[in-house]
């Protein structure tokens, strides 16, 4: 049987699936890992990584079955998106994933999060949030590329359960996972789903620096 | 085992591989099939399957191991490409598929064949063709996005050897394919590549026209 | 006075205007002539000039008087495009120019023109046309990057003229263009538009073949 | 004389410059107030809005003399960008204009600034700033489509010239600005350049809503 192109990882349950790998994703990790890599080839080549997680996670979404008529006048059973999607980027490394969500949903509407760890306490907080205001019943797809202790996410997800959105109505869609990140967020949020390129106890913290050049 | 993202279809031998589907992917083939679609929207759907298929062909070509350092300074085994690749695009459809190659592969050279078939006999005939100087040393992925028949895929493949591409160094890269194309094309050359979305017995023929509006 | 953002140069009539130089117009023209400048940069700087050249075409084609509301109630006077336009490319360089134009007119039509010159003769024949089919009632956008002697040029408007195309309905979108090439077409063609980047007795002749690296 | 595409509003002195205007820039901003657009029209007309005001802003950059060689081995006497420029965008409006300004200059840095308005006394205050660390020391481009009054302007500067980067480096990128916000941002910085597409008394302020939808 053949159930689409990603896989679950059996040691975090069913909600967390990893991007089925082959050659040439090997090869993109490989570019953004390296050091080496100049800042325009880091963007393109992170590009093609976003926009491969982003068509996986579109396919987590619900579909429903649909007839159309070809230009011959023969009938073609098909699928159509069940409507009612947004995007909401993490700010500021998830920015990179909306030109990406936009490349594949034309006029999605994508909303935002800004979480910040306080330099003494390391406690995450909110300082902005941005969003379709019929967000709660929307499918939502949370941006966020790198996950190394999780706890952003679990900020911004609290703020999305506050505004109505339900937890196993949200997918995460991240290109690299740590172990324990992943664990950490399962735990947390088992009904949510999460999407990643990668389960690799380091995760490229030079992301959001290379990607925007801001370092 | 998980090899990859596409699957062979036993009936034509292991040459030929379809794209794994999955529910957005039959909804793209959707939208390209339905006759309402507007042509702001097929193009911008038609390009997304566009994008899948360039990056699973892309797939299809050698890699090589090699070892990165990252930022922290660890080393990360990864992959990269063999380099000598090239894409070659059958007029006038398979030019639609040119700017997906370019979204994956900044710099790759691009040449073109244009082949025609006579009103009367139906013969095609290669009117032009325009490639790299050195085609004999690279891989090709060759592209057009619609088979129904295969003669045109016959010509150009023809030209490319007579150029002395060996034919195990060609990928057919096509969106829709008909069982009898397929195996016309497999037959004639069997050690070509050919990397489908769809094989179903209607292709969906409007594609070109309605791509650029040439009706 | 200054209506606009083209000049018309005065030795070829009124019908040949060019882009309004200014700093980083020049700059474009830097890299492109610049024999050390990479593909990759080549092609992305190109694609600057090209969008800058076609929005300045654009600007050419027939305007309209419109009032729209405004979503607080006002009335806003403004204009809107007469409908009816569409791009013709002259294979292969003016392909180059395709995307830049779908940039700006996202459904724009576009066809295609084929001419080759006889090795011998030296004589361009037309061997390939492919055009919506009402394009005798549309303006048309003639795509071609660099004049050289204007024959090329020649030969698709006389294939439009063919076709029904009135003269007068024909801009040509230009990157760069000799003195000896705007004489020739001006010349044969007084009635049609020709929008150029630049007038230079050198002509950056490997334009076509650095940007699709078939050299 | 007309010695580039932008000219100066004489009331708001030399550093006020408005996009030369002409039939199509008119039709974009027509689109652009037009309650009915459709959101994908919106966007895409936008963004086009947004690359002609970038590339506008880009010439006022300094640039230097320098000569190339061209593949035929002529010296071609031209000009380069002087190096260290930067660009810096205003949440959430301002990050419409990230994209148009990646488009021209492929790997620039982009920092960004977040001021919030409060609800009660309506004092902008900034939240969040971000930016490459040697901001000081480059030409600053600011990214904000639409100036009402004026006041998030004069916070983000603050905290630019607080980052050490000299009023005159920095450049104003807009798309509408109203008279009152021009003259109170002119007022406070008399140094820095406003560049924009418009001055008109009423600004579309759906413009940030429309283009990400999030209303």
């Amino acid at each position: 049987m053949c159930t689409g192109s990603s896989v679950s990882d059996a040691s975090f349950g069913p909600n967390v699936k990893i991007l089925n790998s082959n050659s040439q994703i090997v090869e993109l990790q490989t570019i953004i890992r390296d050091k080496n890599t100049s800042r325009s080839d880091f963007k393109f080549y992170a590009d093609r990584l976003i926009r491969l997680v982003i068509e996986e996670s579109l396919n987590q979404l619900p579909y429903s079955d649909c007839s159309v008529e070809t230009p011959t006048g023969a009938i073609y059973d098909g699928l159509k998106y069940r409507s009612g999607n947004c995007g909401v980027s993490i700010v500021r490394s998830g920015e990179a994933m909306e030109q990406g969500l936009r490349d594949c949903c034309r006029s999605i509407r994508i909303g935002k999060i800004l979480v910040e760890s306080d330099a003494d306490t390391h406690v995450a907080k909110v300082v902005y949030a941005r969003f379709p205001d019929d967000i709660a019943r929307r499918q939502v797809l949370l941006m966020y590329p790198i996950m190394s202790t999780g706890n952003t996410v679990l900020q911004a997800v609290n703020v999305l359960k506050e505004h109505g959105v339900p937890e196993d109505c949200i997918i995460l869609s991240n290109l690299f996972c740590t172990p324990i990140a992943a664990k950490t967020v399962v735990g947390a949020f088992p009904q949510m789903k999460i999407l990643t390129s990668e389960l690799h106890p380091v995760a490229p913290n030079h992301f959001g620096q290379k990607y925007f050049g801001t370092d």
